[in-house]
């Protein structure tokens, strides 16, 4: 029982200093003048060099060896509390300090100069720095395959989405390719006829700032715990008592900042609605990256963008920036614009009809390159053949807007990629459970939001990561992960509405 | 060598942790919404235990005296930078940790309840905590003494101001006793006559800001290297590389704002202008709280209620707030409002010829309570006396505006106080001896305020910790602390003008 009690208090004062990490990552991208850049980033390298320290000092391993010996004295809360200490503990000690420090730069470096080579379409440049990271990352993930008996690929997909493996992945995604292609195509040919009309700016910061705090109100974002602020890249951060979401402001066009706002609001509430009698142990903290981006994934596309709610959107809009008269805010173009689906080359940008395709191009890609089977310099012509043959788009010599856009790679985190579909088809799926107990449109048309918070809360997000993520959507909906749902509700949405 | 150089790598590890400290705590005070308290709080005070930690901690001694054998190889700067570790290493380790407990554990207990109780005016509960801080900080101070051979009340005045003793405030402040309450009744008599027209509200919050900031521009302030904010009680915080200050708006009067900014701004340019070169060590920190304070000062009192910038500020905040026509506004009028003299219950809010008296009065009190000839039931007649007789202001009964009105001593930081008048009279100083350099008053009239800044860095700014205080004010000025140059300025701004 001391072993544990030891632990806990351990893991405490490192949730302390995650949320100065928190904080202070914050800080530095909303609020933080340029010139602050090198002492904050130097405060922060050290922060994060504390943190590891806390999480692999040897009394650590200590204490976790001591406790199996009295493992039945605990309560179960505490023998999950155990589990979860063992596995942040386990993948942070599994790495020789070497290949940390050794992948830790080639990140460093391959991210800090993919920003210039990204905008100068310079694939040879970034190609030699993604190297050194495939290189690493492979180590990497054979070590950890070594440890935890996955496949290399496997032992990745384990950091973002425990449990996750490629064999239930290529089934969901064999799934999706089996349907989704002719899918998009019918909706784009569908909406070929619908006009839509663009809302013409300018709309003022100051005014897209007050709609998306309207929103986040009705969406029941607690101000008492989280606030709403400006980043160039939108995040929701901070800790759970205090979440800080951002966006970003274009004053040409407002849709894509209040959507963003949304967005962060469901990660947002996620966080804010972790279990609070399990604060600063690993059991309190979201579940899993596939889990976040379903609860964002929810507000967004099974909230916000429903007929209903797009109403409530125009209505407030049209009120906010005095366009009441203006055709581009009428319910039915408003919708049109929510609802258009159109192949691009950009994975942020994408809708979500033609969003997983971006994202089983880069899996299998992702899968092959710490797998041995697919090289660097095989990346360009493997992305023009599969945003060809998934999207009709050809990227041949268009690196910028193709195979680099993405900042994931460049630091080797490879197996994030699939959190993004998986999330959404997670949302789908929570969606239709909850409809057997909620009247989900009738709430939202009457801007009652409670009912569907309760529903989220008592499932989703009170339960931490007190279950695993396979436990939890069984619990919460009756089944494991079913694609059906999120076809189903494409379908519902985008050809027969 | 190798223990210089360890001691190097562990305070700047140590101002990484400030730097957190300074971050988090900003944004506490700036940022946070209130229900995000409770886990900063325990996040500050994990993060207050580390930065402990990381300076009491054995090595640091260790490397301390391996580095008395060897302290011929360092070079001059190395030399100070020892000099500067040694001092704060003794300042953190000569305290048993049962007192630094006990008195943490009193003060946090005294300053919470006194924020009610001042309000209810309730001395005799503010007395029962007040008893214990000061029992702790007695012993505080014996401890301090057996260590440094100072009196107690001496080593308690090291903590803020390196070197000054009751010596030397005795003879300053007995300089100012014999000449300032003439002095103050003769303005009085002066100002009698004087009318003066309040400008009348409202001004909003959002014009002071821009006013705000358009005279930190006019004063050099670094954009790049920090910013304005709003808080309940203005301060100057962050890093010399990411200096944030902060002000409060009241939108029926913008004067006390204004000014609040333009002494942040002359704290901020201190930190700003400290040495780059040794970023990270002890000796590139500010030298004391005297002269902190002594920037500040400088730049509300020494520059910015001179005519020739309230002339500035009288034009910029007519036409900020469209009020060109307003009387108040008048360059004769706004002088007047800057350079009224009036005795008040209040020591932040009083003028600079009445702010010694409440000064001398605490240090008379305070140094009486840390030596045992004063307890604290004596503090409410003695205050009352002292007011009588410096500022003819009866307290009596009046609690909360009379000996209740400062944070300082509820958490026992006693031999803080004479910080603000020595900084009165550095900064006096430091005005007479730029004068034989600059011709300040065109600058000021010119608004080129670069030569004045130019004198200060060069002579305070740059020289962070290196010098002593007496060495510092001796080299810039020629001669140690001498109260004439103080006693000159008021007459000179107050009577012959």
């Amino acid at each position: 029982m001391d072993a544990y009690l030891q632990l806990e208090k351990q893991f405490k004062k490192l949730a302390s200093y995650h949320h100065l990490t928190a904080i202070c990552g914050w800080d530095q991208a909303t609020m933080m003048p340029d010139g602050g850049n090198d002492a904050r980033a130097n405060a922060m390298s050290d922060l994060a060099v504390l943190c590891h320290e806390t999480l692999v000092a040897p009394e650590v391993g200590e204490w976790i060896n001591a406790i199996d010996e009295h493992i039945d004295t605990l309560t179960d809360e505490q023998k999950i509390n155990v589990r979860e200490i063992k596995r942040q503990w386990a993948h942070a000690t599994v790495l020789p300090s070497d290949l940390v420090e050794a992948k830790s730069q080639a990140g460093s470096k391959c991210e800090h100069q993919w920003r210039k080579q990204r905008q100068n379409n310079d694939w040879e440049g970034f190609a030699t720095n993604l190297k050194s990271v495939v290189t690493l990352s492979r180590e990497e993930a054979k070590k950890r395959a070594a440890h935890t008996g996955l496949t290399p690929y496997n032992a990745m997909l384990d950091l973002y989405e425990p449990g996750m493996t490629t064999e239930k992945i290529d089934a969901l995604f064999a799934d999706l390719k089996s349907w989704l292609p002719a899918l998009t195509q019918q909706i784009i040919e569908k909406q070929k006829t619908v006009a839509l009309i663009s809302p013409e700016g300018p709309f003022s910061t100051e005014k897209q700032a007050n709609l998306g705090q309207q929103l986040m109100s009705l969406l029941d974002f607690d101000f008492n715990h989280g606030r709403l602020d400006v980043s160039v890249h939108p995040f929701c951060g901070g800790v759970p008592e205090d979440v800080r979401i951002t966006t970003r402001y274009d004053e040409e066009d407002f849709t894509s900042a209040i959507m963003g706002v949304i967005h962060e609001t469901g990660h947002a509430r996620y966080e804010q609605g972790l279990p609070k009698h399990l604060s600063g142990l690993p059991s309190a903290e979201a579940r899993s990256m596939g889990i976040h981006e379903s609860q964002s994934l929810f507000f967004e596309m099974q909230i916000a963008r429903s007929p209903e709610f797009v109403a409530h959107i125009a209505k407030m809009a049209a009120e906010t920036f005095e366009r009441q008269a203006d055709p581009a805010f009428s319910l039915a173009n408003m919708n049109t614009l929510y609802k258009r689906v159109q192949p691009g080359y950009i994975r942020v940008d994408a809708d979500e009809v033609t969003y997983p395709a971006h994202i089983i191009l880069r899996y299998e890609i992702e899968r092959g390159l710490i797998e041995g089977t697919i090289e660097v310099d095989d990346i360009p012509a493997l992305w023009n053949q599969k945003m060809q043959e998934y999207l009709g788009i050809d990227t041949e010599g268009n690196f910028t807007n193709g195979c680099m856009q993405d900042i994931h790679w460049t630091d080797g985190s490879f197996g994030y990629f699939p959190s993004y579909t998986l999330g959404a088809m997670y949302a789908a799926q929570f969606m239709h459970a909850m409809r057997k107990d909620v009247d989900v449109d009738a709430c939202i048309r009457n801007l009652d939001i409670k009912p569907i918070s309760a529903w989220l809360e008592k499932n989703i997000w009170s339960k931490g990561s007190t279950l695993s993520t396979e436990e939890l959507v069984i619990q919460a909906t009756g089944e494991p992960l079913n694609p059906e749902y999120f076809k189903q509700h494409l379908i519902s949405r985008y050809l027969n509405s």
